[in-house]
């Protein structure tokens, strides 16, 4: 990883966050508990706040469904740097729950959610940024996006 | 919040608890590892032991589907309060999944866990009642029934 | 539990580990953080590695699913001992979330996943082989297994 901060790999990414989420009333988006930082699951939001809508199989292919799964990274990346300033404060990624909202026939979870986790390898590295993870398929998700990733970290 | 303890936040809204859950052979509804509580699965029991049942957006509405959700919440408060003694043993809501049973085209299961994530802003409050949440469809919950909920907390 | 290790106890079951999956670029089976264990989402591989395949309901019933449920477990109990070198290391299972394949209608994710818990317990025993857990249907899985177990350990 040439000994660069999280923050230099983001940015040698060429990628841009999408605005992270507002906090609403009833759940936070992010949450620091001792050493460990929770994140909501996270949806599909773009630069303009519009989500990737659409269910996988039919709306979408599962090349399609990886990017959405990339966008669910960008969004969790904004709110970890929203949140904590830098995403360099992450020691490591410790679990990823990815959930597609696919057609019941659907067997590609894995491919599709490697959009987020290449996504975090990238930013922290082949270790630290690379954790536990399941990778499954719902029967359906708000607003009919095809990727909702909830995760957790631990910080220095 | 009135400077009122969560047990006596609970009693001003003159809800009911239904009975907690029997522990069975294989699982335990609550466990306790150090600062941590973690709660099982739980369901729409009510005060008679009878659940509420059907899947969303054939045999319940988002509106009916939101009472069950506040059903499941008064469940875990339930569980909380016989392994605990008192709600007010519990310092901070960290993180709650939300799973709604219901058909492949429904959008809103935010507002369906709203059911038990506003219950929960009312007995500990806006901040310590609130964590991180994920709100999703599965394809079928056990039973049939709409909602199924876990949660963790932090203790004292 | 007569004193025997989970070791001891799992030579008396008469049953066989499947070989323990590889780690992978984007995941990790297992992860230690502290005195907690988390292992990925398992599927169900046999001996040969060869998978169990199936939707519940259609493909499999409960009983099948069941059978299915305690293979997964048993893929967990080998990315442990590959891992930690013993199941004696493991002092007590804290979370299982089991994730049935099934078509909308099913309603017995309980007794499928008992497939994974009664295994869990007779390993650990009565009290620190069973923890919380929720047993809940998903729309699809990878490769359509019929069951993904994904779990969260203490370790001494």
């Amino acid at each position: 990883m040439d000994n660069l901060t999280a923050d230099q790999q983001f940015d040698q990414l060429k990628l841009t966050l999408p605005p992270p989420p507002t906090p609403l009333v009833v759940y936070k988006p992010f949450l620091q508990v001792g050493n460990f930082v929770y994140v909501s699951g996270h949806g599909t939001v773009k630069e303009d706040r519009s989500l990737i809508i659409g269910k996988v199989g039919i709306d979408l292919d599962a090349e399609g469904a990886k990017l959405a799964a990339q966008q669910v990274g960008l969004a969790i990346l904004a709110t970890l740097k929203a949140n904590l300033g830098s995403l360099n404060k992450i020691k490591r990624v410790i679990k990823v729950l990815g959930m597609v909202n696919a057609v019941p026939e659907f067997e590609r979870h894995p491919f599709v959610i490697n959009g987020c986790s290449e996504l975090f390898a990238k930013v922290w590295g082949p270790d630290k940024g690379v954790g536990v993870r399941s990778a499954v398929g719902m029967g359906s998700l708000p607003n009919n996006m095809p990727v909702e990733i909830e995760a957790m970290f631990e910080i220095e």
